[in-house]
C-alpha cells in the first residue's frame, strides 16, 4: 500500500532571538542563490563584512519584540497547522520543513524515507509563487533526490494565489471586520522582491495583483491600495512601498485603514514587527487615526481545511 | 482553471537505423552519468575511442532487423499510447518525451509551458524504478525547472511495478496463452543493470522480483525462472543472465518455454532483436523445441487504461 506524506514548507526562523542565533539564520537565508542572485564571489564579502557584523544584533532586538514564551510564532503556527491538517488527512503523514532552519527540508525527507514513505507532496506555505521562496524549495527538494537511488512519487505544488478557498477566506474576514469597524481604505501589503527579479520573469507581482483583485471582487466597493514591504539592500524593489504609502495616506484623507498581508500564511517578524509596530507607527505619526491589522491564517482551522483541499486536488 | 498535462517518457531511439544516427543516439545515451557512473574523465576516452568507432555500425544492423516502414517501434508505440491515453483523459494534454532522442524532455516541457500548462505529471514508462532510467528522467526534469522562474505544479511518478492493473494484465495474458499452448516453463527476462548499482542501493532488482512474484501468484502453479538481459561492458551485471539461462534450459528438460519481458512497455531492440532473434536462436540451437515470446503492452488499449488509472491515482 502507498504510504503518503505531505510536507508543509515555510521560510524558517532563528532558534532564539539572540544575536548569535539570528546571525546563524541570516547567514543561511542570505546565502541562498535564489534569494540573492549576485554572484557569490561578489556577494559573500558584502554579506560577511557589511551585513553579518551588524544586522543580526539589530534584527535580534526586533525578534525579541514578537517572541512568545513558546518560541517563534512562525514555527508555532506551522506546528499547529501540521496537527490540524493531520486530523483532516488520516491517510497521510503530515510533516513540516523549513528552508533555513530546523527541521530542514533534508532532515524531514530523511525521516520520511526511513519510515518507508513512497509518495510525498511538497506544499510550500506561500500563496504566491516566487523563485526566491517556492523556487528555492523546489531546488532543495530536487537536490535532495538528484543522483540518489531513493526516489519516491513526488508532487510539488507551486502556488495557490487564486484558490477559491484562499480568496473566500480573506474576503469573508475583511467583510466581517468592516461591518464591525468601517475604515476609509484597505491596504494589501505583500512581501517585496527586487524589481529586476520580476523583470527577469518572476511571476510573483502578477500573482499578488490577481490575489488582490479576486479578493476585492468579493469584498465589493471599498477603496483599496496594494503595496510591497520588507525591502532589503540598496537596489530597486517592487513599488509602491508599504512604508511610503502609509506615511502619505492620512494626508490624502485615509485616516482609518485596515492592513492585510495575504502573502503570509502566519504571523512573523514581517507582520508583527514590521507592519503592526513599525509601519503602524509611521501611519499614526503622520496623522493616521486607526490602524487595523488583519492577521493571516495563523492557527485557524480554516487554513487546515484549505490545505486539505489543496492536497486532495493536487496530490 | 488548471491546464494539466501528462508526459509519457521513454528511453528514446535512433532516428534511423544508420551508423550515423545510431552513433548520435548512443553517444547521448552513454554520456548520461546515471547510466555510466564511471567519472567522465575515465569514461569519455573509452566511449570515444573504443565504443563509438565500432558499436554504432554493429548496432545499426540490429536496428535494421526490427525497423518498420513507419520508423522505430518504440516511438510508434509511444505515439499510439499517447493518442489512446489522450482519449481517456480529456482534461489533460497528453505528450511524449524521450530521454535520448526527440522530442527531448526539454522540448516537450518548452511546448507545454508556452501553451500555459501549469500542472505536469511526469510518467516514466518503466514499471520498475532504476536510477539509470527513472532517476535520470527525474534529474532531467528537475534540471529543467531548477533556477527558472517558470515552475508549475509537478507530479513525478516513480514506478508502477506492483500496480494491480499492471500485474493483472500480465497474469491474464500469460494464463490465456498457456491455455492455447502449454509450455514447460516461463522465463521472465528483465533488462539488466551493473551489479554494483544494485549494491549501492538501486531498488531495481527487488522491484523486478516483486513483479515476478505478484504475477506468478495470479498465474498459479507453473515452473518459472527470472533472468536479466542486455549486459553491456566488462563489469559484473545482475544474474542469472538471460542468454546463459536459455542455453542451459533444454538440457534441464525445459524445451518449450514462454518468455515475458515485463520491464519493457513496448517492443524495442532489446525484445524484438535480442530476445526474439538472438536469444531464441541460442535456445533453439541448444535443444529447445518451442520459444514463445509474449510481447509487452505495445499499442494495446489496456495499457492506456492502466496509465489513465495511474494518473488518476497519482497526479
Amino acid at each position: 500500500m502507498n504510504k503518503k506524506a505531505v510536507v508543509l514548507v515555510n521560510l524558517g526562523t532563528p532558534e532564539a532571538p539572540t544575536t548569535v542565533k539570528v546571525r546563524e539564520y541570516l547567514e543561511t537565508f542570505l546565502s541562498d542563490r535564489r534569494v540573492i542572485k549576485m554572484p557569490p564571489a561578489l556577494w559573500q564579502p558584502i554579506l560577511q563584512t557589511m551585513i553579518l557584523p551588524h544586522r543580526p544584533q539589530k534584527s535580534a532586538k526586533l525578534y525579541q519584540q514578537i517572541w512568545t514564551k513558546d518560541g517563534s510564532p512562525l514555527l508555532l503556527y506551522a506546528k499547529t497547522q501540521q496537527k490540524l491538517l493531520q486530523k483532516r488527512l488520516p491517510n497521510y503523514r503530515v510533516e513540516i520543513a523549513m528552508s533555513y532552519s530546523h527541521p530542514r527540508i533534508s532532515e524531514t525527507m530523511d525521516k520520511l524515507l526511513q519510515d518507508g514513505i513512497d509518495d510525498i507532496t511538497v506544499l510550500p506555505l506561500y500563496p504566491q509563487y516566487s523563485g526566491t521562496t517556492v523556487g528555492s524549495i523546489f531546488d532543495e527538494v530536487s537536490d535532495y533526490f538528484r543522483g540518489t537511488d531513493k526516489i519516491v512519487d513526488l508532487h510539488f505544488i507551486h502556488s495557490f494565489y487564486q484558490e477559491p478557498a484562499y480568496i473566500d477566506y480573506y474576503a469573508q474576514k475583511i467583510r466581517q471586520r468592516l461591518q464591525e469597524t468601517p475604515v476609509d481604505a484597505l491596504l494589501f501589503s505583500y512581501h517585496g522582491l527586487p524589481k529586476s527579479y520580476a523583470t527577469d520573469g518572476d511571476p510573483y507581482p502578477q500573482e499578488c495583483r490577481e490575489t488582490t483583485e479576486l479578493i476585492m471582487q468579493r469584498v465589493g466597493n471599498v477603496k483599496y491600495f496594494q503595496t510591497f514591504q520588507s525591502k532589503f539592500g540598496p537596489g530597486e524593489w517592487l513599488k509602491p512601498a508599504t512604508d511610503t504609502t502609509l506615511k502619505g495616506l492620512p494626508h490624502r484623507g485615509y485616516k482609518k485603514i485596515m492592513v492585510i498581508a495575504p502573502s503570509f500564511v502566519a504571523d512573523c517578524l514581517e507582520t508583527l514587527q514590521e507592519l503592526e509596530i513599525e509601519n503602524k507607527g509611521y501611519f499614526m505619526t503622520h496623522g493616521g487615526e486607526q490602524f487595523i491589522y488583519l492577521p493571516p491564517f495563523n492557527g485557524d482551522p480554516q487554513f487546515a481545511d484549505l490545505l486539505a483541499e489543496l492536497v486532495a486536488k493536487k496530490s
